[in-house]
């Protein structure tokens, strides 16, 4: 049986309150994927880090699993340590078929939202 | 007379293909802002940053400058750093009226365009 799930993959920080944004962003994901389990995993200095999100997920049962980088930007996080930490996934847990989607940043929807906010932002009060 | 600016403010990363969706950003925002000045600033790895780009403005008779966090979590970067400098900028530069926006990631409309993109990344193909 095919099981499902989706990790939000960001990058972590020492302040405890820069994930609340992400969580608020795993639980509105969540609420749309019911068929799918939704959790955050993150690059550094928060847990879980991804490899140990991914073998928590393995040792479920998932067989499916989408990656999200929730990055605005595409630098060496996106573009050279993620790949080479899903190729070593891909090694460790062969009965789960990874994804990876592109990053944030790239969908034209986020970056017209994020236009959206600038905007307002920007108009005298 | 009032001369208007905004700083799209982010984070800066060695890899030169990072700043491009910013830069796609900061084209969708000054395209709906014809009356201010947009432009990227950076935190560190990438040039201008933020007290040379505040600089710039000042000289060039700016009056109003609304500074926007392109950051999606508030960790020490938006609550300590980027209060710091804003607080040496306003002594700096006593004509430029100076307000720092809420961070993106704060943004219910930007959370939601980029749940929006993550429940089509886990929908099966």
């Amino acid at each position: 049986m095919e099981r499902r799930a989706m990790i939000l993959f960001a990058h972590g920080a020492r302040a405890a309150s820069w994930v609340e944004p992400f969580e608020r962003l795993r639980a509105l994901t969540q609420a749309r994927l019911p068929g799918v389990a939704v959790s955050l995993a993150f690059l550094e200095l928060m847990e879980p880090r991804l490899p140990q999100a991914v073998a928590g997920l393995a040792a479920a049962g998932v067989t499916q699993l989408t990656v999200v980088p929730v990055f605005l930007g595409q630098g060496g996080h996106v573009l050279h340590d993620l790949p080479l930490m899903v190729a070593q996934l891909r090694l460790d847990h062969p009965h789960v078929a990874i994804e990876v989607a592109e990053a944030i940043g790239e969908n034209a929807g986020v970056l017209a939202a994020i236009a959206d906010y600038c905007v307002g932002a920007g108009k005298p009060a």
